[in-house]
């Protein structure tokens, strides 16, 4: 792929955005990138994109709830191909202390930039980074036509936002696709997160006291997954990211991490209750986004976890003066 | 019924609202029911509730969207056994002009009052009043657990409303139930409503080209339903209100009503285009409240329109100097 290609990532700060950034920029020599995100960029520890494509990245902090006008304004300018929207308040569990903020910019504020943009003619996708904690507590596998029941504010922003879109989609043609991965996980990753944080802490409260069982994807097999998308995908359609394979419990996932850093279990393990809503179990079923565009997860979680350490050790001064804990900003 | 029964009723000025109150004042002659709208009482034309139970019945002119606080504090104070919600920004196609105020009052608002409410342990209902738009273009029978798929921002914002308030019911055990019925009418009404509408104009712009089929069931089936649910539906679950048979089409509609007020047709039609987003057809089946609750539809669309003509014909001179339009208020 050589064409020029131009990207607007709304929410680059983030985890997934500045990794999507970065294999966008490494994917295609010929892309150029606008990196939307409310707070100035982050440190370089975080941002993988920084060692790459510097002239093909420009980035403008600017928040989705405060100004809306401005971002529609640096979007009419640059005329994106496509368009990507990580933005989101993020914590599931954080979610009950003030849902309102919540609903404020995963649904209002992702509602009102479609309703700006619904007329662009240059543009060819509109991916909307949604969650498969949308569905609620589930069993099996879930595909991508399951009900909506949502057990979080959090979950519900989120379906909220992606049925605020769909009216959009119904009388514009506004070219949206829905992505849904499972928990994603890489190097660059937020320090409060599981699996930095096994890798840092050692020692760590595990909520749910470990019987909950997840899946987790590498973030480099999301990003392809979600270009892949941008690219091919049939507009006003959803479709779910998730690896190969059964899930993990989350004291498994320790124990893995553990066993790689030559640690004991015991010595890192205490237990914590179960946060309110959580939802026990899902598998999410990908198989629509194999069999219609032929995308494979690439990356095992063993190799993945090692990236992980790897990430941790050759920057352990840097992460360890950054703070280890989610600090919420409204 | 004679036991005390308490009941706020949020969205008591609008048509659904104050056919509510009028209904419960009626049903049972202990109850008591404090009214709350956003604006001061409508005119008595447009309150069916002013000929009865004056001394059981309080309003405030709250505004859930700028009084939650004061809302709360009266429902405290008040400790209702049943609170059902008819706030919303109800018109279709004017969402699409400014979708944010739609979003705010039917999503948002919604949200922080269950929020609010989530731990009143008197309260043993909180009926959450929905629509069946949230399905959008169906065809066919609908059952309640059709998926959500939405062709407006009205129809997104009622969707998401209800999402909102699901994460309470699973984690606070929050008494909600949710009913959704298909077109309602009757006397009282707002007079920019088809029947109502065109009893007065008779000369009407027809939405759709009157090829659009509908369902509507009078008000006081619906009221009676509500009630019924309010008191013994099971918390959680969606009920649908329709009536039997098949539909009518707006065209056959303004017929009967032509024909009931002696004119015909021809004097009485002009032709208008679609509705953005418009639902082509929908009727939404109710086994689930006739064979859970027993509730059975008494007023047959004959006798309902007569009585509206009835309406219209006694209080002409009042209804000739109220505004025949919608007025949107943000």
């Amino acid at each position: 792929m050589t064409n020029q290609e131009k990207f607007i990532v709304i929410g680059s700060n983030c985890f997934s955005g500045a990794c999507f950034v970065d294999y966008v920029l490494g994917d295609n020599p010929n892309s150029r990138v606008t990196g939307i995100s409310r707070s100035p960029e982050k440190r370089d520890v975080f941002l993988p994109y920084k060692s790459k494509g510097k002239e093909r990245f420009h980035f403008h902090a600017l928040d989705l709830n405060k100004h809306l006008n401005e971002i529609v304004s640096v979007i009419r300018e640059f005329r994106p191909d496509y368009i990507v929207n990580f933005s989101a308040q993020g914590m599931v569990a954080q979610s009950w202390e003030n849902p309102g903020q919540w609903f404020q910019t995963n649904s209002m504020a992702l509602m009102r930039l479609a309703d700006k943009l619904k007329r662009e003619s240059y543009l060819k996708r509109f991916v909307q980074i949604s969650t498969p904690e949308v569905y609620g507590s589930c069993t099996g596998h879930i595909k991508e036509d399951a009900p909506l029941n949502p057990s979080t504010p959090y979950a519900a922003s989120k379906a909220s936002g992606d049925l605020s879109l769909i009216p959009f989609y119904k009388n514009y043609n506004f070219p949206v696709v829905f992505t849904r991965a499972t928990n994603v996980y890489g190097a660059y990753q937020q320090l409060y997160r599981i699996i930095p944080r096994t890798v840092i802490y050692i020692k760590i409260h595990l909520q749910g006291g470990g019987r909950a069982v997840k899946s987790y994807i590498h973030i480099r097999d999301v990003c392809a997954a979600t270009l892949q998308i941008a690219r091919c995908g049939t507009t006003g359609q959803i479709y779910h990211i998730s690896p190969d394979g059964e899930g993990i419990s989350i004291v498994d996932l320790v124990n893995m991490i553990c066993a790689k850093m030559g640690r004991p279990l015991e010595d890192c393990v205490t237990m914590a209750e179960e946060r309110l809503g959580q939802d026990a179990f899902y598998l999410i079923n990908s198989d629509k986004l194999k069999d219609s565009l032929g995308w494979r997860p690439q990356i095992s979680l063993e190799k993945g976890i090692a990236e992980v350490i790897n990430w941790v050790e050759e920057n352990f001064d840097v992460l360890q003066s950054s703070p280890l804990d989610y600090i919420h900003q409204p």
